[in-house]
């Protein structure tokens, strides 16, 4: 068949896997027939056979599921993620139970970020370490003004990034702009003594004109980086985020809504293909995902998979969800400085406030570096004592 | 609590379902919590109280699943359905298994179509009828050449619209604009000799800057309607397409991925909020689903809920996937006339030929509507015979 002769670059590959009972060599010609040329038309089949996709093995797994790698020409879609999508389970979705476990896609499909872990790195200056970031929290009900008041606080303790809560679009009482507009004075004042930068990423938000509109805004009046959902609202804002050169900021994506489409066993995606592939394709910078070591239900082997994913592409991985900073060698086991680690409640609810929450983390990089134990008992008075006798370790 | 007293204009409501053994009064107060102010911080609470979501009552469903109402301040978001799908499901969706039945928005909320079924149908002139809508297939392979040859036979027989396959984006070998120069001499010969209006709604692609001046230039060409997967390029997107005025065609709404989003009976959406209530509060004119009818598994009550929300706001409903025209009394029972039946294969492998297969669907129209029966036997030689011979009445 045609697509057999195709170079790895050309091609798309796919690995379904079904509930049992469900025959994997009869879904996956499905797949190849009807997410392509649609059917067979007699007379026909030379002028469609460069379009359709191939069914390349089938795999029976020991608990009865199946698996089957589906390839697809690229030449079919159109270099973006919306028409990948479409092709790869779009109508079929409709047809019954289908989880994509991996997606292989020619290096350079889609849209890459621009900054990756490297370019955040080096904007804030931090190297031989992890980065830092935190959220402003509570995370609606605080004016621009608190928010620039908690930025001097944790900005003076040493935090190297702040980022919104992803549930605080603009809304009447903080649009996106009142909030840099409040803060960007406090990030100057840190750049001027600190000599060094502090990024604050800004949710994006709105219908797709107005976000890309607002973007670019946002930028002009002082934004150093953005976050954004992309599962809410479309990878074709992401892709054209990390692709216009009046929005060329660091993009944190966020993984609101994946649990929608990763969740269940038997629907939609494995979370590697969601925060890890299709971030990388889709034009993310830094990509939060929930640790295992923290207090969302995710295996260690997935966030494996998921920060490999990212980092192999020289995104940020950015582990998320009940990170404290006494936790800090569980979360950091391998002690990865390629990596930004991003605590809310753990730092904001600090029982010494947000400054020291930021000085428990820093404690913690140095502790664990010594090899140092975390027990209360062996912890010096402090912040990441206070920290550990409130979270533990 | 102070969203008790809010007016229903100012609160967003949504109902969850939870598998058993989950308890939905601790995860609807969670929900409440977790996805407004994301945590009780002390001495904050009147600042905040003003944007905390409320758990309203909580369900046992008799196999054992509950459910729990929520309400949301409609001022936590920003109007749009990326926000509004952050907040209502965003996070939470990595905490575990929900399913959102219901969702009940303000009237005004996000974006409303500008055509609806009413437009829709005011363009085409056609009254008193369903309207017939086809796609060209194969879905990919043809030349917009192609495209045009058989948009010639299939408008002269009569067809009031067709479509690209949502599997046909921008291509090399065939972009929309290209469909679209290829294909508007032929509506104009139809609008010339037939005095009437054909619609073909083109696939829009691409990452979101390039879509939607993509979707302005083909608009100037004379494209006369767009379809648009929503679920695979986002709601933003489709938001943006209603409101601007160089915009302004109908807009069909493909369910493209909805399956990856509403297949699992314990994560994601019900189908009806899916492809009713975020399409009517999302820009969409005409939606596209899945009828019990045709090949697909969707029950006949989802199918119901599906049509009644977009009727009721004035939207038309496209029941597809399997139409054919010899069991057009099982697709509009109730001879609903505000309607779209779309067919694919129904229409383009009809034996006589797709203009064959447009008549065949006037012909069956007519013979249901004198209440003739459809059996082969009883039928007069013709397109519907040779189309209920191929696939059955």
């Amino acid at each position: 068949m045609m697509t057999a002769s195709r170079e790895p670059e050309q091609v798309i590959r796919v690995l379904y896997e079904f509930p049992k009972g469900v025959d994997p060599e009869r879904q996956g010609k499905l797949l190849a027939l009807g997410q392509t040329v649609g059917s067979l038309v007699p007379g026909m089949a030379a002028q469609i056979a460069d379009y359709q996709g191939l069914l390349d093995s089938v795999d029976a797994l020991p608990d009865g599921r199946g698996q089957a790698w589906v390839r697809y020409p690229a030449h079919n879609v159109s270099g973006d993620l919306g028409s990948l999508l479409v092709m790869i389970l779009g109508k079929y979705s409709l047809a019954g139970p289908a989880k994509i476990r991996k997606l292989e896609l020619p290096t350079a499909y889609g849209t890459r970020g621009r900054w990756g872990f490297d370019g955040i790195a080096r904007l804030t200056g931090v190297t031989g370490r992890p980065l830092f970031m935190g959220i402003f929290k509570p995370a609606l009900g605080l004016s621009p003004d608190d928010l620039a008041c908690i930025l001097r606080d944790v900005g003076e303790a040493g935090l190297d990034l702040i980022k919104d809560d992803e549930i605080l679009p603009d809304t009447p009482a903080s649009t996106a702009l009142s909030r840099i507009k409040a803060c960007r004075p406090v990030l100057e004042e840190i750049e001027r003594t600190q000599k060094r930068t502090m990024l604050y990423a800004v949710t994006l938000s709105g219908r797709a004109d107005k976000l890309l509109d607002s973007a670019r805004r946002l930028r002009e009046a002082g934004a150093n980086a953005y976050l954004l959902s992309p599962f809410a609202y479309g990878f074709s804002i992401m892709e054209a985020l990390a692709s216009h050169p009046d929005t060329n900021l660091p993009i944190f994506a966020h993984p609101a809504m994946a649990g929608a489409l990763g969740g269940s066993p038997d629907y939609g995606f494995d979370m590697s293909v969601l925060l890890g592939t299709l971030m990388v394709h889709g034009g993310a910078d830094a990509v939060l995902y929930p640790t295992n070591a923290g207090n969302l239900p995710i295996s260690s082997d997935t966030e494996t998979r998921i920060r490999e994913t990212l980092s192999q592409a020289g995104l940020a991985p950015v582990p998320s969800a009940g990170v404290h900073p006494g936790a800090l060698p569980r979360f950091l086991p391998d002690r990865n400085t390629r990596i930004i680690l991003n605590a809310g409640t753990g730092i904001m609810d600090h029982p010494q406030g947000p400054a020291a929450g930021v000085r428990a983390f820093h404690e913690a990089w140095l502790r664990w570096g010594e090899e140092e134990p975390f027990s209360p008992e062996s912890l010096p008075e402090g912040p990441l004592k206070a920290a550990v006798l409130k979270w533990g370790h």
